[in-house]
This record gives structure tokens, C-alpha cells and sequence, in this order.
């Protein structure tokens, strides 16, 4: 989509050499190389003594980036579209509200794969597994947040009772449809509404459903487990 | 299966006379009757006057199933399975403790279908529909807890803006499968064990069942959110 060119782009201002915008900002030279490649910044201003220069009004918008990633857990593409909005001149508080509701609090206490699995149990050869058959799905790629650790020792378990990962295998295909399925009908309630509006029906609608999802598994795994139970009259007839 | 008679039995004891029986324990006749029906309390002895007395052992076990149903949300099988286990003389408070883990805390404040209907917005023919589609799966018959209003409230506000029944029973097909899926692991894995050891382990497989599945489900769409957001870059290359 191509969008007008507003203000909030950080095409303006002096220009400064990435050393100083490192040391403004307090980020590696890693992060910003980063946030180059994916495009949520700007390319350098070269000079024909090939130096890089970088706008000032990039100081702000590497802090606004390192606060979304640090505050929220926001994928690269919720983040880009943070800053589209923005570029626009629009209020993005909504949409970082609505990434909240979406994407979950920010995990605390990542671990990496060595760490996990010592934690869980699992070998490295498990976890490998796992994670390329969607049972294990990290936010981060390599980095496990407490969910993920709760998870692997489920799995673990499971495994030493005699399960297989193709006995799980029913749970990443059932949910992938289910989230097609959700995600197609967002498509179609909002595709028609204007920025602001879809915004709060994207929340509104996340938040039914997820509470639908919840209610309606959880119901019919306690009638399955109800109707498992004996059915046979306990008190023998004399 | 049938089991050993054991002193757990009320079939020892003086008689004593319904009318007795419904004013020791505070219950009323319909409760009896209905304990009777599905033969949770033995059928009641017969004179030759055709009076019917009950073994005064009833008014311990109609005291028993009464606290079960008031302080548990366990269904009718589960009662019978527990009254079975006891009357074998074992001890129930883990199968007790298993229903609460599988069933739930109880539910306060139900509330019947018109009240439901008032409370939701939905139709009593919407109702109907939501009840015989399986969105809608209170836990007891005509009775609303807080849950089911509160799916009530969100299937009112997607049946206004325009979905209908059909755009969601994927929903219930999809957790019923789950469901069939579950329960088939949970039958696999402790049909050999004890009684014990059979449930602690539903216990366990019925916490990592849930965990496992609100989590896949979930990351599957937070991930199809993810990649569901514009994906090109947002600023304009020069």
C-alpha cells in the first residue's frame, strides 16, 4: 500500500554518523543493522566519502521501535504496521492496545534451547521435533518463555508414558484450521471498516474468539470425560 | 462391572419411613425420587401394607450425593462412579478431587432460560439453536451459568453483525474431534492402571491436555494474526 509522506518520517533534520546514534541511543550496532534490513528505518545518507549519515529524527524512531519490542510482544509485521500508521500521522496507541489483546504480555525470563532443554528434559533432538511439528511454537524464534518451558514438560512426560509426536499431531492441525477459520472471519467483519473501527473489532473480536474457543473445547472435552465415565446403575436391584 | 457387596451399603439398619427420611436430611421427595430413578440410593423395602421403608444407611449416602452435587460440578456418571468406588469400600476423595480438576469448580448464580435470554439478548429460538448446534453447551439441563451468559453475550454481538450459526460450528466440530482425540490417549495410557494410579494419572493428562491445547490453539493464532498484518516494508526506499 502507498502512503503519503508525513511529517513523523524521519527524513529531516541533521545528519549524524551511526557511532553517535549508537551512543544516543544506547543500541548495538547489531539492532540498527536490523531494523535496516527489515526496512522499519531509513538507509543512510552517504556521502561521497562513503560515510553513513543518519537522519536525526532517527534517534526517535529507534527508541519508539526498541520500546515496542521491550514493552509488548509484538511480531515484526504488528511493529511495521505500528509504523505506517504513525508514518501516516495516525494515533497508534490503539494499535499497540490492540496488539496487546492479540499477541499476549510480554514474556519475561526467556531462555535459549540449551537452557530449555535442561529445564524440560527434552533433548535437543526433541525439541527439534516438536518445534518442527508446530507443537512447540516459541514467539521468539530460539528463545523459550515460561509458557513454552510449562509445555515442554508436558511434553516430556508424555513422551515417557509412550507417546509419540504423531499421537499429538491432531492439535497443531485442528488449530491451524480453527485459526483460519477465526482468521477469515475477521477478514470479512472488518475488511469494509476504516482504521479506527477496525482497530476496536479486531479487539472486540479476538477477545469473543478466544473466550468461544476456550468455553466450547473445554465444554465438550467434560462431555466426552462425563459420558466416559460407567454408566451402569450402582445400587444393585433386589 | 459388577461389584463386591461391602459394609459401605446401606443395606443394614433400621427402616424408617420416607416422610422421615425427607425431614432428617432436609431434602424433598423429588430428590428422592429422582436418586431412586437412577438408582443412585437402593429401592426402598415393602411391607405387606405396601408402605416403604427405607434403611436409615440412606440417610448418610442421600446426604453424601447431596454434597457431592452442591459442592462438586460433577455430572451424574461421575456421582455414580464415586458412589460405586465407595460402596467397594475405597477411599474416594482423589476420584472427588479428579472431577473437580476434570469438571470444574461449581457454578453459583445459574440461571434458566428466560432469564438467559434477558440477560443475553438472544432469542429463545436463537437459543434453541445455539443449544441443539453445540455453541452453546450449559452444563446442566435449562440452567445458564455465568460462562455460558457471557457466550451468550458474544454469540448476540456476532449474530449483529451478520454471522450466523453455520460460520461458527466449526467450532464444535473441531472440539469435538479434540474431544474423541483426548480421550482416546487418556483410555490408551491408563486403561492398565489401578484404580490409584488411574486417577492421578487422568488427573495429570488432563491438566497437560488443556495446557497443551489452549497454548497450540493460541500461538496458532497469534501466528496467523502475525503474518495476517501487511507485510511490506514501510519505508520507501530512495
Amino acid at each position: 500500500m502507498a502512503h503519503q509522506k508525513s511529517s513523523a518520517e524521519p527524513e529531516e533534520g541533521p545528519l549524524i554518523k551511526m557511532k553517535d546514534l549508537l551512543t544516543t541511543i544506547g543500541v548495538s550496532k547489531a539492532t540498527i543493522l536490523y531494523y535496516l534490513k527489515e526496512g522499519l528505518i531509513p538507509k543512510p545518507v552517504r556521502t561521497k566519502s562513503n560515510m553513513a549519515y543518519y537522519r536525526s529524527a532517527c534517534i526517535e524512531r529507534v527508541r519508539f521501535i526498541k520500546d515496542l519490542q521491550s514493552q509488548y510482544r509484538l511480531p515484526l509485521a504488528a511493529i511495521r504496521k505500528v509504523l505506517e500508521e504513525r508514518d501516516q500521522g495516525r494515533d497508534v496507541l490503539s494499535l499497540i492496545e490492540m496488539g496487546k489483546v492479540v499477541f499476549g504480555a510480554k514474556a519475561t525470563n526467556q531462555v535459549n534451547q540449551k537452557v530449555f532443554c535442561r529445564m524440560t528434559g527434552l533433548t535437543p533432538k526433541q525439541v527439534e521435533e516438536c518445534l518442527s511439528s508446530d507443537l512447540l511454537l516459541p514467539f521468539e524464534n530460539g528463545m523459550f518463555d515460561q509458557e513454552d518451558i510449562a509445555i515442554g514438560q508436558f511434553l516430556k512426560g508424555g513422551f515417557g508414558v509412550g507417546l509419540s509426536i504423531k499421537d499429538l499431531d491432531y492439535y497443531p492441525r485442528l488449530a491451524k484450521e480453527t485459526a483460519k477459520r477465526e482468521m477469515a472471519i475477521r477478514m470479512r467483519l472488518t475488511k469494509d471498516l476504516g482504521f479506527e473501527r477496525n482497530v476496536s473489532a479486531t479487539m472486540e473480536l479476538t477477545r469473543a474468539a478466544r473466550s468461544l474457543r476456550n468455553y466450547i473445547f473445554e465444554r465438550h472435552f467434560q462431555r466426552s470425560a462425563a459420558s466416559q465415565a460407567p454408566s451402569q446403575k450402582v445400587c444393585k436391584k433386589k
